[in-house]
């Protein structure tokens, strides 16, 4: 029997809440199936770092290497800064194992009620190819003349050409998967003086490979006010790293809570594992309570069996999602308009299977 | 008699289409409030660029800083690359001018559709104060190993204590004066490894001047998504240049139409001319056919003359474009579903003076 190894990783705060919903939705899938499903447990967290001053441990990147996939929940919380937990963590598993392509639907499902006036599931449903190694994110940079009148602090971003090309070949070739020849590509290149002339123009010579691919390109501004003005008009979008990160969750914004979206964080030559995990972050305001809305971490179980190949259990799962969503007993959390916990809401997925 | 000294730049594309709008409307306004006003025009705009390849005359900002103010339509075309066309114009002026705040009000105004279900006027009613004289758009960085595997662009942005302070400080200030004691701070301080930290650290410090506001802070991402989803709980929303650009399109997204948004470019020390202009830009894509909505040039001609220290007209004009849009018979631009044009539009805003 064929079996997976996935490695994986609870996190922080409601990242540990989420996870076993995740878990057991995948363990009914693999028996519906017919494959097997082998989980390893990493605890690295915030919390390990405050015991041990490291959010992962030395060999943690070569341990991680020996998985299939690895299957995160959320990183980070209050106790600890951002800039350390993340870039201990989910940053370095990001870069290290070349997941450049960070790939994040937006769509509106059943039973979601959303903002966005006279919307049905169906109207709102494309992808962010986000870029997700380089650019904005960058360690390059400081604060100079601490403490004196003259202070301030630098940030460099880096958009290399290797970097800039394979995300936007993945975004075209992605289109044309999809049978969706449609890339909208985000750009300010009028206040971006350096970056974004250069990524217009590279976007701009890689289409010339995708003839068929139509293709739009509009300033980060205008394009987040088209988000809410007219979605409908989006089949994949390619952001750099920041401007990826906005539109991801401006996106699920849209269709009504970011708690149900999934992030894919893909390796395209398979070298290294990838990583799957929600959208949403670990949310401090309310861990420990088990009312997090599981359905984000279940659909990027969802995306981590598609990516490996098992393409009917990903449609399960997201059947399942749907099915339960649409049915008006459905037990939901707060979030989507009810009172029910964590636990009854992946209870009821996981059932449906 | 008092009199005020507009240095009138109509710009580019529908910048000249809704220009001569705002200036009959000041002019009635000026009329029934018993001032004058002067009005200078400037040609400067991507035409003169190909005729002259420069934006303005060498002495270009010395005759500007002779007037009270400046109104301003739209710059930049794709003749003309924008990197070009507005750090040859709109850029330097905001610079020079010290014009390092960039107020943008998020309102729903009557009669104008919103994308959003269930809202009605005064549901969203909010301020952006953006930074704008530094932070990411910067002239420093440029294209390395150009031609070669391993090109690539850099961009650095950069944030002094001395451009940090002033636009917070301002934000702090503004929410006191608005008798709104709420100020959300947009970060990134998770992914921007050191400019945004900065940015943190500097509000934490400025805040403390003003123990009665209340404060809060979000990542960018996760802001724009709540832009959306509740935009009912902001007062005054103080970004980046890049940051506060983004949220000041999607500010107006969500109520409906970029196209009627104002944007105030304040140099609050009155050292230099302050800067008025609407937020869509030239739009090429309609420019020549006088269908474009003038709301945005005439709101933001009541924001001059509320800088000018004309209240009562400011209110004037501000009850004229209320009172016109609630109307069932308005002549209605396209963007707000009706078959009017520009003139007609702007006719009834006036005649309602
Ligand atoms: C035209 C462009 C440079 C400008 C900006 O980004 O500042 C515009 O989008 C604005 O918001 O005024
Ligand atoms: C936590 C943070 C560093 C991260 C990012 O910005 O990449 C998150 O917002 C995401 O989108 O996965």
């Amino acid at each position: 029997m064929k079996s997976y190894d996935i490695a994986v990783i609870p996190g922080d705060g409601i990242g540990t809440e989420v996870m076993p919903e995740a878990l057991s939705v995948l363990e009914r899938t693999a028996d519906v199936c017919g494959f097997g499903m082998k989980f390893r447990n990493y605890d690295w967290s915030c919390e390990t770092w405050l015991k041990t001053g490291k959010m992962m441990p030395d060999d943690g990147m070569s341990q991680l290497s020996q998985h299939d996939s690895i299957l995160l929940g959320a990183v980070g919380f209050p106790s600890v800064p951002d800039h350390i937990s993340l870039w201990g963590l989910l940053i370095p598993i990001r870069r290290e194992f070349h997941q450049y392509v960070n790939l994040r639907p937006v769509r509106l499902l059943p039973g979601i009620p959303c903002p966005l006036a006279n919307k049905k599931p169906g109207d709102i449903d494309f992808w962010i190819v986000r870029e997700n190694c380089e650019g904005e994110y960058s360690q390059i940079g400081g604060v100079f003349g601490e403490g004196t009148p003259s202070e301030g602090a630098m940030q460099t971003a880096v958009f290399t050409r290797y970097g800039t090309d394979r995300i936007l070949r993945y975004a075209f070739e992605y289109a044309r998967k999809l049978g969706r020849p449609h890339v909208t590509s985000a750009t300010k290149s009028n206040g971006l003086f350096h970056s974004m002339p250069y990524w217009d123009s590279r976007f701009e010579d890689i289409s010339k490979d995708y003839p068929e691919v139509r293709t739009d390109q509009y300033h980060i501004d205008i394009l987040a006010a088209r988000f809410v003005m007219s979605p409908e008009r989006f089949d994949v979008v390619v952001g750099s790293n920041l401007f990826g990160d906005i539109l991801s969750d401006l996106g699920p914004g849209v269709t009504g809570t970011i708690a149900v979206a999934p992030s894919a964080n893909i390796n395209p030559e398979r070298k290294y594992p990838s990583m799957f995990e929600p959208v949403h972050g670990s949310a401090p305001d309310i861990a420990g309570q088990f009312i997090a809305n599981p359905i984000g971490q279940i659909w990027a179980a969802s995306m981590m069996m598609e990516h490996l190949g098992e393409p009917e259990a990903a449609k399960l799962i997201m059947k399942a999602i749907e099915t339960v969503l649409d049915r008006p007993d459905t037990p939901r959390t707060p979030d989507i308009g009810g009172t029910a916990g964590t636990r009854e809401l992946g209870a009821a997925i996981r059932d449906q299977i």
